[in-house]
């Protein structure tokens, strides 16, 4: 598995996916393409998913949003006859090295927590129709739905099937969303994570597991109620959705990525990635009608979708990259203007609040990149606002401070907005601010007092905004020295380390699927039990069961 | 590793640690053995430590509470010149297999997490007087204690090194503490967990890792100070203790385990284990007096104390085990009466509260077992209050219903009392019912009107009590092929799914310790980067590092 994945798609190359527009209405309708894999060597039988199957969902995701605002309930059902979806596919898992296994995981539970949260942030509903066999992550879609409707035609049932029949676990959330969403009781969750055939009719709803099981006779007028109510809830009904036109893009021999605003230069012998974000060149629009205009050549959207695509790019692609560097060039108070259009505008103008919330998601894509995250505060940069709050989200930031030598540009500075300060809530759902503050939260109410300042490395440092602050004489060793020594480490260990330090504070549904539930998938995707030559995963469909080394730990 | 490991011990055996009390003050010196290890093939040099090393802690801390109720501060100390503890033995992690080190790693939490509760919950503070290295596991031992002081005598520090050192984790709580309870900014604490030296100094109390730094020449006048301080809000402070007297226990050939009140039966080859859990033969002590004279003898401690040990046995010295089953048979009325002596007088008498307090840290050793875990509830049964909570803390519950031929046992029953609202919270801080009802939070309250009902199939299953309620013709097949399915499931795939399915609902630093912390360190604990032959733990202390493959997952 080492072709570069590409994560750009669009509706006229979809595969495994068909919507139908009816109104307010979207139906999404499953219909995997058995040869349509991303790799060799297995067949997506029984819409069975693979990555390339969910990347063009996390499309279809996105463009609903900016291309169909005025779409209130997205019905999601397949196109086959007897099954709704079988999950992710064995044969594809068994064949996967580990780190694919992980960021696959990682990737899809992305993409559920997306539409989940499409419903609460812009009232567009997805409704889970469920007929056939719906089993591991087939319920798992379900699951990450608002609703759940299922069909009493005998054999329609949920599942999770996964650790009688696999020995892993429903990681896509299943497990999570069972207890903490549905709040299934939990000797009843126990029983129905070990039954393979799973749950059926009216007790799959007694159990909460589905919110209603219809009769078959009346299984679509169903769907049609559920959608059209689901639909009225729409803010945006009448709205005009803009076109995500493709992303310009080159890449480099190297694995380098250049963007129309992003540049990500590669050095695979440092184990090193450098991502510069280059603030606007024009003045912000004018006006939302000039937004709208721009769509998606906006600044503020084009360089989220870039910025978005990068991180992608490396997570999925250069496995061997240890650590991220974040850097940015541009004037401070354009960023500022830029984005406080959207602000000023939320309210009214669905497009400036969605530009806003695919900033919160990708600010938290960051978050869960499993590599060392840093930040240059470099002379010339334009850590403002959005900008800043990547500042707030890595691992440590670094910044220039007094005179360099032969370096013309701005001094460095940070400027705070109120994009630090509310709009942007990690997956803990405090703000970065809040996290990195816990133990001072005194400290929050001091920045937000500098709003609006050019804050330097003096003024930054005794704010506790960054990390380490060095002069023209320090600079370039203690930086290198660091990054060399950071590349060194065990990638597993800082893996563990940095997902335990960056979510400090409450825990929610989502904190708890990326820390706890992944954390244990990742360890059972480890265990000869269930990945090894006689692990459940590799005996899969050969008619003999895993044989398991007993000892519990 | 295959000798049985002892969890009974007594001050008259201790190895590595002497206890100097004064007063209201215990000096608990940590003079580690280097010879004194539970395997052979490592020493325990500079105080580190293993299983053996942390048992001793545990009785410490356990008699503590009860044998001396008058200390109101316990000062944490090294008799060693330049080392305070250096941690858990890497040469023991190294030789371990998997599951004796999460095993090891869930046993000393569980021990971090008692002395840390003794100061909230008894008035018992425990003070870390750190000089010397406190590195690592060392460090942990701080961090669970109430108040760190370091000496400033430019050789001390504090320091977290797994990561660059040994590619794993600070895996006893120490990620955990360092950004939940000490609240360490994030990238300070990444820092921190980055640099193999540690902090010293003033830097130390700057970024919030200890509470005070002292020049050396004030650290003993400080730390009287602070252990004066701390013992002063000991409300025992006139209390005397009882003696916690050797357990009654002899181990069958098979492994099976007698007590005076438990009996454990085992049954390898059906990978099975079943504690039956004995009520009370007397009434009720008739007031705390006489609870006090009878001391460890008394029902509800004996069987606590009986119940603990049986737990850890299977823990440590079964591995084979999958399942647990949970039986009891006397007299629910009597069983309410002992407790109901303690719940009277908790307000006023120290032992009821110990012993209640005690209960709960044996119910959340229950729930934090991994294997699976469950309850038969049969005719003469005694599942009341206290015992009626172990029927929520397992992962099913099965209840005989109607008449059993032959079976001239009272008809089986369950009994809540106050014990099953309040008094035993789990890690997440709910109690068990509010756990269990997180989707039908009035159920609780339909249970809590029930109080002192014995409560029979019916009822039990109408309140949602229990899982399954079997007659006379079902019971026996229904039971065994349950038993027999569950005992041949992949055992890391069970651990993974109960460890998110037991703890739905809020999250606290206990949670995240055992859930989160837990589960990457075990994954780390797999991987090849720290385990493998040229793995950090493996090279550690030959001159070479670990050979790391980078691939980020």
């Amino acid at each position: 598995m080492s072709k570069r994945i590409e994560f750009q798609t669009g509706p006229d190359r979809y595969r495994h996916w068909r919507i139908a527009y009816d109104g307010p209405v979207a139906t999404l309708f499953m219909d995997v393409d058995e040869n349509g894999g991303l790799f060799e060597g297995y067949q997506l039988k029984l819409n069975s998913y693979d990555l390339g199957v969910d990347i063009e969902l996390a499309d279809i995701v996105q463009r609903m949003r900016f291309e169909h605002p005025e779409i209130g309930a997205v019905v999601m059902r397949s196109a086959k006859e007897k099954v709704f979806c079988a999950g992710a596919n064995i044969r594809m898992l068994g064949g996967a090295a580990h780190a694919h296994k992980v960021n696959f995981c990682k990737f899809t539970n992305e993409t559920r927590n997306t539409f989940e949260a499409a419903g609460e942030e812009s009232g567009q509903h997805y409704i889970a129709a469920v007929k056939g066999a719906c089993a591991g992550g087939g319920y798992e879609l379900a699951l990450a739905c608002d609703h759940i409707i299922m069909t009493d035609d005998g054999s329609t049932s949920v599942a999770l099937p996964e650790v009688p029949l696999l020995a892993v676990l429903p990681g896509t959330g299943g497990l999570t969303r069972v207890t903490d969403k549905r709040k299934v009781r939990r000797d009843l969750a126990d029983v129905f994570c070990s039954v393979e055939e799973g749950v059926k009719g009216k007790r799959a709803q007694e159990w909460r597991l589905v919110d209603e099981v219809v009769p078959n006779s009346k299984f679509e007028e169903t769907i049609a109620a559920r959608a059209a109510e689901f639909a009225a809830k729409n803010p945006n009904k009448d709205a005009r959705g803009i076109v995500l036109e493709p992303l310009q893009r080159s890449i480099g021999e190297d694995g380098s990525l250049t963007y129309s605003l992003v540049e990500v230069q590669v050095e695979r012998d440092k184990r090193l990635a450098t991502i510069t974000l280059n603030g606007p060149r024009d003045e912000a629009p004018a006006n939302t009608a000039e937004l709208h205009a721009q769509g998606s050549h906006s600044w503020i959207l084009r360089l989220a979708r870039e910025l978005d695509d990068a991180i992608l790019q490396l997570r999925l692609n250069e496995l061997e990259l240890g650590v991220v560097v974040f850097r940015s060039q541009g004037a401070a108070d354009r960023v500022a203007a830029h984005e406080k259009l959207l602000f000023d505008n939320r309210e009214t103008d669905w497009l400036s609040r969605e530009i806003l919330l695919y900033w919160k998601r990708v600010l938290k894509r960051i978050d869960l990149t499993s590599r060392s995250l840093v930040a240059l505060i470099e002379n010339g940069s334009c850590f403002a606002g959005i900008l800043a709050e990547i500042l707030f989200a890595v691992d440590r930031s670094y910044m220039m401070e007094g005179d360099f030598e032969g370096d013309n540009r701005p001094v460095a500075s940070i400027t705070l907005t109120q994009a630090n300060f509310g709009p942007f809530p990690m997956s803990n759902g405090l703000t970065r601010l809040q996290t990195r503050f816990l133990g001072e939260p005194e400290k929050v109410g001091e920045a937000e007092a500098e709003i609006g300042e050019a804050l330097e490395a003096h003024d930054a440092s005794r704010l506790g905004l960054v990390t380490f602050a060095f002069d023209d004489i320090d600079w370039e060793d203690e930086i290198r020295i660091f990054l060399e020594e950071r590349a060194s480490f065990s990638p597993d260990a800082m893996t563990g380390m940095e997902a335990n330090l960056r979510f400090a504070g409450p825990e929610t549904m989502e904190t708890r699927i990326f820390g706890r539930l992944t954390a244990w998938q990742n360890w059972i995707f480890q265990r000869p039990n269930a990945v090894g030559e006689a692990g459940a995963l590799q005996r899969y469909g050969t008619g003999q069961r895993g044989e398991f080394d007993m000892r519990r730990v």
